[in-house]
């Protein structure tokens, strides 16, 4: 430990070392609940790619585990640390350092927030589509290392989507470059989307070149009232089979719009079983949105409201991001699954949740990505009460068997982390988990890097 | 020898085997001139996964190496057979298994050509976008093995944004699953991806499930002239600077234009410098043509020619896709270069082009998908002619190295290869070639699969 402190000190300012107990703690966790999480011995907060190279040489020389972080808004614990660790902040390389509007791209720092980063481009004319609902305060780091989606994501795709190249330092301190700056390239194998979503178990992103898109029109929002979240999954099939290209396609069930009520009286329509959002941003988002409503009507809705005007818009969309954290308040605690079906069974997947929560006898919101089938079922219980605990664990088990049934996957966006380990294996199989093995082992042959994640 | 057929005989129909030696030689190559090739033991013909799983069982029990082709439409030497090895050609399995409008997904064995499966998911209001020239002939699983490009990519990109999971056949015969169905997904690594664009070196693709998107209303054409290459180059650069996103931004110089005329009467204007291609399948794309007319003017265009329909606009991509063909008539022998570089470069790559074909006396005609900033320099020469060959070849690595130079690629799309194999280590550096080869013995131990390529 000693020797720990004294080796970072010999590469680092002073004030990029934290070793006040008190302090680290802080850093011990993410904002996924119920996810094992240790000490870490220290916590370190380079500025430059040298200083995380120092960082990892000392690790390598001591043996010593290494957990990166970013904002410490994941949801799957993959930024918890581990007992006597050296957690790796990297919110103060947060430098924007390119933006080029000729070849649309922007060069940036990992500790740069998803947020500052859209404002910046947008000023340009441009935009970065990932955004998920954290954006406000999540790093480009830990977009990466989740490969995190959004609300856009139905039109506009996932961060892995977006991100052309990489700087990372590895796990011996060596600095690998990967990809490109160009549109295309296939020299090699694809190490940059490996490292996308790798949960900071490959190496330390200390630079990206993300791909950035002209800025579309500001988008036009409706919200259409359903009596069952089944009539409103018929509808997103609907949409999605007659070839619309929404901006944003979200469902609310009956729980989410009474919850974001309740936190924010946002003025949702409280009677509704199921309240679906649709936006376009294309150039006549008005007449897509009358045929879309016209659409929802077929499948059952009881009410279609078009926005006004774009700020109406924006309003149905806040209300959206407010949907876990207000969730969050309904019980003393929560699990956020986040199962992803193909779409075609995004009703099936939410009928099936409703009767996991009818037998464990809990409420389980759910609010989705329905236009990705990417749902996230929030389970709701008292983590004092024993038993209760103990059903919310089960159900969240067969939200995730149950996803895996209809042909979906595990985790839609969130990622592993600490949370779904041993469902990792049970989604890729034996084979895979060998293969995914030796992938880890040829970056980082010691296992210092986070982990205790993934598998 | 003798071990390795009645090995293959236990597990294939005698229809699936190809032993005679002037049959087996004409699966040696694929068209890229100049590269290496062996002569193959055996073609194998598979028409079911079990087939190729004994295949690779054999190949591993017997430790011989192991090719798989599809149409050997390659312009790297990368399906290139090797002394010995058994030639897997998966042209046989080419069935579209599923398509689903409301997923949006399409499901296909390796050996169904592109052009086949774009007309089938176009009949259900669908499209897959990825549309290498080479589309009528070359098949799903070499557009995976390569990433391969296309015109489209501009707007729709590349062959990997569309490949959602995978079904391989490992080096020992095992089969591993990646990926998933669902729009999104990020359960551990990302092996769909790193084993699009390897090339045959990971294992055997025996399934595919891919994106599909609506289809696009048809595309619209401008054809303009340029007084030269720089000026067209400027136009490019103007064209996305103003938020603009063609479906097409394609440039053909002097030469191209000239050796398509010569193949095919296309009418193309035979003075200009350079020509520029560029449509929009937009709502309107009569009125974005108005405002790229306007912006070739702003860089010097001397004539603006939009197309008067559909078909007309559909005449001017033939001409495109006749370049490759049309200048290999030029001269004995051709070698077709690759090289991508950030769009605000693309006047230095083609300027830097014409110095090194001044250099050498050869001539280079460039094609390039101009928006993606990926050039195809042409390098044309008389095989038989020695120096003229040295030429060639030296020309051909001093456009790489220009390349490099610029911030760009060796190859855009069309791989490594055997022809680019020593190139690729100056691109990826010492400790970026490191990682692959642990990659690929990872998957592959014993280095059985497609030798002698990439590294
Ligand atoms: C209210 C709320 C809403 C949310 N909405 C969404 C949503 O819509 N979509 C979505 O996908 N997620 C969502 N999330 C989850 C979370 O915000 C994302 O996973 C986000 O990408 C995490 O970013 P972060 O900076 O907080 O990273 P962290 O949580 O700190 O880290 C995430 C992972 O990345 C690794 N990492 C971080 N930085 C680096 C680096 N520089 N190099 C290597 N590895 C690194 C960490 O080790 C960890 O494994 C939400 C979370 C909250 C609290
Ligand atoms: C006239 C012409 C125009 C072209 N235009 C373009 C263009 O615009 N854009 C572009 O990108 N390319 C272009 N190409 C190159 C070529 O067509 C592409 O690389 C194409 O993807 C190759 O497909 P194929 O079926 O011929 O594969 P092959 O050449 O047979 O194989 C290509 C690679 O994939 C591997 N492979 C094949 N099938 C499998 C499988 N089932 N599992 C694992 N590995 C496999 C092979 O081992 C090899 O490494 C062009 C070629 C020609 C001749």
């Amino acid at each position: 430990m000693d020797a720990l402190l004294e080796q970072l000190r010999a590469g680092l300012p002073a004030e990029a070392l934290i070793t006040d107990a008190e302090v680290t703690a802080s850093y011990a966790h993410d904002m996924a609940s119920f996810c094992d999480a240790g000490a870490p011995a220290v916590v370190v907060l380079p500025r430059t790619v040298e200083e995380v190279q120092h960082v990892m040489r000392t690790a390598t020389a001591l043996r010593v585990p290494v957990v990166p972080q970013g904002a410490r808004t994941g949801l799957s614990g993959a930024a918890n640390a581990s007992d006597g660790c050296i957690v790796l902040s990297l919110v103060k390389m947060d430098r924007i350092l390119e933006i080029s509007t000729v070849d649309r791209i922007a060069v940036v720092e990992p500790g740069v927030i998803n947020a500052t980063l859209s404002r910046a481009v947008n000023e340009h004319g441009l935009c970065y589509p990932p955004d998920p609902s954290s954006w406000e305060t999540c790093t480009i780091g830990g977009n990466i290392g989740t490969a995190s989606g959004g609300l856009c994501c139905v039109k506009y795709g996932v961060t892995a989507e977006y991100v052309l190249g990489l700087e990372v330092v590895l796990a011996d301190g060596r600095l690998l470059n990967t990809g490109r700056r160009t549109a295309k390239g296939v020299a090699g194998y694809d190490l940059t989307r490996l490292i996308v979503g790798s949960e900071g178990s490959l190496g330390i992103v200390v630079k990206a070149v993300l791909a950035l898109r002209p800025r579309p029109p500001q988008q036009l929002a409706l919200a259409a009232e359903f009596p069952s979240a089944t009539a409103a999954c018929d509808a997103v099939c609907r949409i999605m089979e007659r070839g619309h290209t929404p901006s944003l396609l979200e469902l609310m069930d009956r729980t989410t719009v009474r919850a974001v009520n309740a936190t924010a009286s946002m003025g949702l329509p409280e009677s509704t079983e199921a309240l679906l959002l649709c936006a376009f941003d294309t150039p006549d988002p008005a007449a897509d949105l009358a045929a879309v409503g016209a659409l929802c009507r077929e499948a059952g809705a009881t009410e279609v409201v078009p926005a006004e005007s774009a700020a109406e818009s924006e309003l149905l969309l806040q209300a959206r991001r407010l949907s876990l954290p207000a969730m969050e308040t309904l019980k003393p605690a929560t699990m956020i699954d986040d199962v992803c079906v193909p779409r075609s069974r995004l009703g099936a997947m939410i009928e099936g949740t409703a009767a996991i929560a009818e037998k464990f006898g809990l409420t389980i919101g759910v609010v989705a990505h329905a236009g990705d089938g990417n749902t996230h079922p929030v389970v709701c219980f008292d983590h004092t009460d024993a038993d209760e605990s103990r059903r919310a664990r089960e159900s969240f088990d067969e939200i995730m068997a149950l996803g895996l049934g209809l042909g979906g996957t595990i985790t839609g966006e969130h990622g592993v982390g600490v949370l779904k380990r041993e469902w990792l294996a049970r989604e890729l199989g034996e084979v895979g988990v060998e293969l995914q093995r030796g992938i880890k082992a040829a970056f980082d042959p010691l296992g210092l890097l986070n982990p205790g994640k993934l598998f």
